[in-house]
């Protein structure tokens, strides 16, 4: 697989380069944060299977997703004990609350979901996009080839989003949602000053 | 593993008898039921790593069970397909309810975690119990095998929940709060009358 780039995934606004600078030098937050971002994937994925238990492909796709982004969870940790780190405790997620403001509220379950689909599809890519940043640009090369797995993974995840909003609505639809939030997306990461000790 | 009986996780109250009839022709409601206590069990781990990540012990433990309960989730799930069920809608959880209704609230949170397990290591005692019935009265020998691994693994769940509570307080401590919520689940098992709908 090659390496994802942000034309592929479609991200209007690029990170701040600034933004891998401090996240090097804060690597035990950084792991942190990143621990927490696989917790909160997986619970979301949960979420969406609580919510819509009567759609067999969401079922179907996202719950191996679960067991894969809690194994990632696990793999973080594992890295932070290495380290001799500390999990921290989670900080609120400034980037994903602020998208979740955006998420269309007097609308039907049905039309709700392919929006939420949206917003997993676009925090993934995110992830992807600073993934790639570390991968490129972390010091240690055990380091970038950590994120190097996480960076591909990402990717699949997105496409999964993407797959699944096409297989309950028309590529159409899909289409035009999809640059309606990477819109929204790049006005929220102007509005956020990139903090390099955590993944958003 | 021998079979895990009533007197070894100490539970005061034996299931009604008249549950497991009406569970075992509500096959498609129980295994609903049964996949979303798998998934609430793995919420709540989840939800303890992210209350007390400093504690190192805890999150060793509780992350391979969030792994294990989210595939207990799935075999119930690749169970219900093989028989053309679907995934219903998850239930309110009275049983769950009242039992965090007892949960003691103006003291630390390090005092609340003792408590915590106690409720953790409850419901796997009692889901143990009424794996057990199920793995002996069910028709089906496909079934009664399935639910014979439940049974085993909700009884090593609850010993770990209760070593972790050990490796933090004392035995005498934790002995004494267990027994507390011994009386506490057997009152409230009580009142609840029996739905054969539901694991509880």
């Amino acid at each position: 697989m090659s390496t994802p780039d942000n034309s592929i995934l479609g991200l209007k606004m690029p990170t701040d380069p600034r933004w891998v600078d401090i996240a090097s030098v804060s690597l035990e937050e950084i792991l942190t944060d990143h621990a927490f971002c696989e917790q909160k994937a997986a619970t979301q994925s949960i979420s969406l299977i609580q919510r819509y238990p009567d759609k067999i492909e969401l079922v179907n796709a996202l719950s191996p997703l679960v067991t894969e982004e809690w194994g990632h969870f696990r793999m973080v940790w594992a890295e932070m004990k290495k380290r001799g780190y500390t999990l921290g405790k989670q900080r609120k997620d400034d980037y994903v609350n602020l998208l979740l403001k955006y998420e269309p509220k007097n609308i039907s379950a049905n039309d709700k979901l392919l929006h939420k689909l949206m917003i997993c599809a676009l925090i993934e890519a995110r992830s992807c996009e600073r993934f790639k940043l570390l991968s490129e640009n972390l010091k240690e090369e055990g380091l970038r080839k950590f994120y190097y797995k996480f960076m591909i993974s990402e990717a699949g995840h997105y496409r999964l989003f993407i797959d699944l909003a096409n297989s309950y609505y028309s590529v159409d639809h899909v289409r035009e949602a999809w640059m309606q939030w990477l819109q929204i997306e790049s006005k929220i990461l102007d509005e956020l000053s990139p903090r390099g000790d955590r993944m958003h």
